[in-house]
């Protein structure tokens, strides 16, 4: 299993199978994924002891509570299972005709839904991304070659041979489902170089890892899933109503992209709101960094053990955790402007009874996500109503936001003519 | 004009400018577009000028006529000043929904079409395309940095600095047309690497542009523009109208992407077709690479000077002239494994009364276009309907095949709610 592994054959197998998938109706995939689901109960056993193997040589290397909670499968596996099944039960996207129309000379044009063809997805510790990633990749007929962190590589493998053992019994390609089985970085750059093979990355993972495709893919690269995310209190805002929303946005899950990190604050209200605000957000265990006005005003004395001045690079940072980044503004516009300056473009709210100003911030604020009275916590695609989630872009090409089934296709055009030429 | 450039700096003042692009009305950004329409007239002058020291220096340097043509705007502002006026005249797709709808929770959510930002566009020495690429930007409210070939700095410069001044007539932000003023390479790296300002990049070139693009880039790169394109006759195909669609294919535009490079013709008809075809080609001068079984239809005795015998190579290039690579294959499956293995994936077509073979076809062949009985040289964003191009993708995120106005859009989620919180 630690043989050299070759990428290019691999490449080259995964893009075979991806032709063959491109050609399935959507009753195969289904059957597929049903399948799939059911051999994820049958193999249990072995499932389990690969992801025990995993957890043994995690605990021993001291990987932390919250990491050892990621990688294990205890209690998880029909649940993955489940969630196979409702893959199964969305609407499959390819075929869509999205656009037709006859062209004055008579030709019949149209553009049409089609797979993406080979995904390269690289990922994290978390043996469950490797079951609900190659499932939406099948529901859209894509072929995926799959790099999961080292630390899961039992887990992987014994999942992969669950989910390449199900493809074959159901007749489809088993190299539909490929995995980098080797924990050798190498393989990463290698991947991310397979330009001939591959059409798109989704790298799912911290800001490292994303810049490191950025910096080092040849294939287009789905960037994302870091948010330095905003919320501005406007001077006219429900102050009652709003201290629920940042209590919400900071503290219901502070570790995802999508919770609170710099709340600004409207200076005509700051005095009586942010005292108010720091007393909710207390009860959630939130600590504060400060600008010198808010600073003022929640820790006057100095004597405050929760409430720091804020550095410069406070404003750039994502705080995946119970702290929360606090500056008075005075004007909306000042508001937009420190948004523009530090926003990842991930999800960027106002509160506010103005209608005026929720308009000026729905249009001038460029994220993927831009609310109005509600809490960041929302950009999801399971909350977006997509039905599944591949990741959350940040980047503006292809897909923005919440990516689901539709963001795993592309389309092709369609030219029906009765030998046309053009004049 | 030669200082060393800090391309940083002006991509933040791209950026700058596009926040304010981006908040333009459909009318403000097409009086922008007829002012510089007018402007062109009104400084034609001055830019014949800068074009005519462009045309001695190339002129000098050996430059072939072919590029000289390309280079030079006799004749041509005027033309030039039509199709700005044209793209004024198209629909504004920014500010479009494309999707709304209200959450379980009451949450509104609409995707709605936003410009993308700043796109920075890599070309030869077309000066045409520095107002061409300048006026979509603008109409879809983006900032441009354009880099030109060398040879036509001084058009450029004069051309921009026409644009810049119509601009800033208008009210709006000279900034959002920027221009690389150096025939330094340095600056195309520079400038794919000034991922933290600019958005997406289009070259406008050749496959070693493209290339050089995709390996050196950090930002989302359009790449396209090449085709090796196929055109299939089954042996069902009206031979006679099957000809004229080769020829077209073939010999209307030979130096452009979407020209014919390879014909694969069934065994069953090709003892006919292939003298018929060669006759009739022979018409517009094209010479032709055969593989083993058509060379010894189109040359039995070996004394045709213009059918060479293919080598494997031949299958692989896009030839941009006058040259045709000719094979038979004994099945439609035949054709598509050829298409499968050699396409760029731009534009191949099958010639055929077949409806079941032309079914297969235009599902199994994974281009950008995909015609059944007629020419490749539809894939045009002209001949599309589009009303404009800014270029020929042939990568699958994004756009796909000719990208027009909206393929320089992306969207946003706008959430509306009232104080919700995610449970």
């Amino acid at each position: 299993m630690t043989n050299a592994l070759d990428l290019p054959t691999l490449g080259r197998a995964a893009r075979a199978a991806a032709r063959q998938l491109a050609r399935l109706s959507t009753d195969q995939k289904n059957a597929a994924l049903h399948a799939i689901a059911d051999a994820l109960s049958t193999h249990q056993t072995a499932i389990m002891a690969a992801n025990a193997t995993d957890l043994a040589a995690a605990r021993e290397s001291g990987m932390n509570a919250a990491l050892l909670d990621r990688l294990s499968l205890e209690g998880r596996l029909s649940g993955i299972a489940a969630d196979v099944r409702s893959v199964a039960a969305l609407p499959d996207p390819i075929g869509e005709v999205i656009d037709s129309t006859v062209l004055p000379n008579g030709m019949q044009l149209e553009k049409r839904r089609t797979p993406l063809g080979v995904i390269g997805v690289i990922y994290e510790a978390r043996p469950n991304v490797t079951v609900d990633v190659a499932s939406l990749a099948l529901k859209t007929g894509n072929a995926v070659i799959l790099r999961g962190g080292k630390e899961t590589i039992h887990s992987n493998r014994a999942l992969v041979g669950v989910l390449q053992g199900a493809l074959a019994a159901c007749g489809l390609p088993a190299e539909a489902v490929q995995f980098i089985d080797s924990p050798d970085r190498q393989y990463v750059a290698e991947l991310l170089r397979l330009d001939r093979y591959v059409d798109m990355i989704i790298p799912r993972g911290g800001a490292g890892l994303h810049e490191f495709c950025r910096q080092n893919s040849t294939i287009p690269v789905i960037t994302g899933g870091i948010g330095i995310c905003h919320l501005y209190v406007d001077a006219s805002a429900d102050q009652a109503a709003s201290l629920e929303v940042i209590y919400n946005a900071k503290t219901q899950r502070p570790s995802v992209c999508n919770a609170l990190d710099t709340l600004l604050v409207n200076s005509q209200i700051a005095a009586d709101f942010l005292p108010r605000m720091a007393a909710r957000l207390r009860q959630g265990g939130v600590t504060f960094r400060a600008d010198p006005r808010a600073l003022s005003i929640l820790n006057p004395q100095g004597d405050a053990p929760d409430v720091q001045a804020a550095v410069e690079s406070d404003w750039d940072t994502e705080w995946l955790s119970l702290i929360l980044g606090v500056r008075v503004v005075d004007t909306l516009d000042e508001a937009l402007d420190h948004i523009a300056a530090h926003s990842t473009a991930h999800s960027d709210g106002i509160l506010t009874a103005n209608t005026a100003h929720a308009q000026r911030f729905v249009e001038e604020v460029d994220s993927a996500a831009v609310y109005v009275n509600a809490s960041t916590r929302f950009t999801d695609g399971g909350q977006f109503g997509l039905g599944a989630e591949v990741a959350v872009s940040t980047q503006k090409l292809h897909g923005r936001g919440p990516m689901g089934l539709r963001e795993l296709t592309t389309y092709k055009w369609i030219g029906r003519g009765s030998y046309h030429v053009r004049a």
